[in-house]
């Protein structure tokens, strides 16, 4: 954007304060940075509304191996405080939650990131719980899934979801870094690491995108795993728990970063198809 | 989004100001508003850089009947300077040019708008050139997206476009408003009118979206026209000129902001294809 103005902001702020959703034409949520530039007694101009879901990059370019560099850590930071991810090289899985980075390394070791570092794909959100779900239990990650599907409304909107649990058993999964020239993600997917472990307590940080999202990002569910210790993570294959709780964020927009990089540019993403996306990030087959 | 922390702005800045491009790790654009912020003495926390494109619905979801209300008008305006669309039950064609609204309506008449009113799809951005090209001449719609995909780069980000000229020949057309039950749009576009103007000076307003976007916008180039005297207008299907300058604007993301409405939750965009759109949008065959 370049800026907009300010009459424009105070406009919206009258019309925007107090009416989330009651409006036919409200678009959503109330602009958060521009209330609290109000508080702060300065107008500010800005795009994007409180609420949005943002991925640097798309799962397609991911998938086609543009897997070097990508956007800065920082970055995902200022965009997020919750959400997955990989990082350089596909190098691990990526776990943001509350507001710190984790990368989960194919040995299944757990390092906590500082802003270095980059990643070619992640998909975050400010997490705020627009509702919660008790007693959740689930045998499989597919029965959560079932269980979230009846639960959560709006399928056209992507959803940040948050299940605390005691975790009878996780399956989980990382990959270890690339070497150039990178091969797609659908033929070194073989080289994944995977693992379980029993009885740990602990968050899944899931995304849910609509179906419309078809290959920029995993259309529906897409869940990595953190342990409150800090010692267990990865990208979820499967998982059973019971008595869990469940919090989800609604999300009314969807801002795509696009990468500035050569590799991007010259990217062919055209043979990247959703059955690909389903066998790297699901494994479960079907839908 | 909520609130990022302001350490996080500070190393943002540190980390981007006079890098455009440069940096491997580089997204693209500088944040301005964050510059802007930066030069008022105040840190400043927003999601979004300088430089998106953003769109009000899916253009899969307008195709598919979603006409009535939408977001208002006042957002379009908050979100860029410089766009197409249409408006509440498609009731014309919309053209953002130079931060103000017109609506061209059925009969050809073009309407100044101020901010009351809603639009079901529109696609903006705050238009700031990247690069001009001086001497642009096209004896079609056609050769004219030719020519511009031979000197404008990068194939997978989005372009805003703007040529002027004087124009020896424009085909144009606008559609009625509909009454629900809402057909496709597809169905409906037999009813759209057509015109024809002969040397006319002003100037095209052009978005041209990457293929990645499928349906979500108009893969390709789209184009609506308004005459500097502001008389006329109208959806492009045709144009011929000579000695023109086009100036293009590159932007770096995406943000789609998705309806509140029920209408949206509920509708099929399942039956939508990119034939659909070149239907809709161009009427001129191929791709």
């Amino acid at each position: 954007m370049r800026i907009a103005p300010r009459s424009y902001v105070t406009l919206l702020l009258a019309l925007s304060v107090g009416c989330r959703e009651t409006s036919p034409v409200d678009q959503g949520a109330v602009p958060v940075a521009t209330l609290n530039a109000q508080r702060n007694g300065a107008a500010e101009k800005r795009a994007g509304d409180g609420d949005e879901l943002v991925q640097f990059s798309l799962l397609a370019a991911l998938a086609a191996g543009d897997y070097a560099g990508g956007a800065p850590l920082v970055d995902v930071r200022q965009f997020g405080d919750f959400g997955v991810g990989t990082f350089d090289r596909l190098d691990g899985e990526m776990i943001v939650l509350d507001g710190e980075i984790f990368q989960v390394v194919a040995s299944g070791e757990v390092v906590r990131r500082d802003d270095q570092g980059a990643t070619p794909f992640a998909t975050v959100t400010f997490f705020a719980a627009d509702g919660t779900i008790e007693h959740v239990s689930a045998g499989s990650l597919t029965e959560l899934d079932q269980t979230l599907d009846r639960r959560v409304p709006h399928d056209k909107r992507p959803f940040a979801l948050k299940v605390t649990a005691e975790f009878e058993e996780l399956t989980l999964r990382s990959a270890p870094p690339q070497k150039p020239p990178y091969r797609p993600l659908a033929e070194v997917i073989d080289q994944q690491r995977v693992w379980k472990r029993e009885n740990v307590r602990g968050t899944l940080v899931g995304i849910r995108c609509p179906e419309w999202m078809g290959t920029l990002n995993v259309a529906g569910y897409h869940w990595h795993f953190l342990s409150d210790d800090r010692k267990v993570g990865g990208h979820v294959l499967d998982c059973r728990f019971n008595d869990g709780r469940a919090a989800y964020d609604e999300c009314s927009s969807v801002l795509i970063r696009l990468p500035a990089s050569a590799s991007f540019g010259a990217i062919d993403m055209s043979g990247v198809s959703e059955a690909d996306v389903n066998k790297i990030e699901r494994q479960r087959g079907g839908k």
